[in-house]
């Protein structure tokens, strides 16, 4: 059975302001409650509609039509700054929940080591992220940083910074590190003027044929991106 | 102006059955209406906010947030089979209309020929595959068939049927034609069992690291197939 006040209590984390006073989140689905709870993720509790009941389930659901089952997971603490290493990835003010959980689930798909996010981004426990990235937040390793003064802690570790630019060289006929920093930046901006001068090597997926496209989703060009240092 | 019978009309077409009687399908914002009218289909009215008021413009509106123009266009019409021919995508069973839309864009940037799709996608003309296409669905040449007399059609014209597979060879060190038919199956279901008999190639992208992540959404998927296809 669920209290009133805890029915209260979970409702309230559709809230950001309350999630971040709590440092709490929920998640639904077997899927994803199941790999919450194979997680290093702390899981505080979980509730199934067959034993609190449809009602119950109503009130406390984030989705539209409500799973079967519901948890109450905390949030990963701030993880200790490492030496930077491996291939990773850095958001630059990704503002779409659905983008940054598919995000998450790419860089997890590709091994990627770590992934940065700019404190401009969406909220990283914001119910569609979590959501869209099916599970992968509990396995990628993230941290929130400014990017600019990261940029500077990889070149001195004698790595290089990549960003998508639509003035970069093309992809398919780049030298590509093993390792190192990719950016990726906001949605309608792409990457931010001053972090700009921050890359070392400008990268531009080629478009083919009378391509009218303008652009790809962010998320898109993340994946192709991934996949040509991947490949290789 | 509008009349109540117009606003009646244009609000209609929020419903597939109006969309599928009357032929037509509404496009909204600056982008959208601006590709509609530069592309061969036939507008048949662009209405503004600042002519016909914010209360006219919120009744036949299907955003959220209404966009400040609005435009009615006719659907394009069945087109003539033709000699199968050029790099082309098939879509079995997709139904996720922003997975739709998503890979409209980008066969668009890819420069594919045809985007063949099963019937039992979701609908072309669905709000949200049109406003996700961010205007390729002017562009692309996009035919509804059968899959399955499409891949002996394209077998019988030598070329050769590809299709993404979780047992498939791992597409970085697969020959890949420069013509062919690329299949994309439905989100959680891959392509169906009888499609899977049709396929000369079955292709994979490979995870790295340790990957926990299961798959990668269809529409990145496709990114990932097309880039490889067209970086050779």
């Amino acid at each position: 059975m669920l209290s009133n006040s805890e029915i209260k209590r979970l409702r309230s984390l559709r809230e950001k302001k309350f999630r971040d006073e709590s440092g709490l989140f929920v998640v639904e689905g077997e899927k994803m409650v199941g790999e919450a709870l194979n997680s290093s993720f702390d899981v505080l509790g979980v509730w199934r509609t067959e034993e609190i009941g449809e009602t119950a389930m109503s009130k406390i659901t984030q989705l539209s039509s409500p799973s079967p089952v519901l948890a109450l997971v905390k949030q990963a603490g701030k993880s200790v700054p490492e030496r930077f290493s491996g291939l990773c990835l850095a958001l630059d003010a990704v503002r779409d929940p659905g983008n940054m959980g598919t995000i998450l689930r790419i860089a997890d798909w590709f091994g990627v080591e770590r992934v940065y996010l700019s404190p401009d981004c969406v909220e990283l426990y914001n119910p569609k992220v979590v959501q869209a990235s099916m599970g992968s937040i509990f396995r990628v390793r993230i941290s929130t940083c400014e990017l600019k003064s990261l940029c500077g802690e990889v070149r001195a570790g004698g790595h290089k910074v990549y960003g998508t630019l639509l003035e970069g060289d093309p992809i398919y006929s780049t030298t590509l590190e093993s390792e190192g920093l990719v950016i990726m930046g906001n949605e309608s901006e792409g990457i931010g003027k001053e972090l700009r001068n921050e890359i070392d090597c400008g990268l531009r997926i080629p478009s083919f044929g009378n391509s009218g496209a303008e652009s790809l989703n962010v998320a898109v060009a993340t994946a192709v991106t991934l996949s040509e240092f991947r490949r290789r």
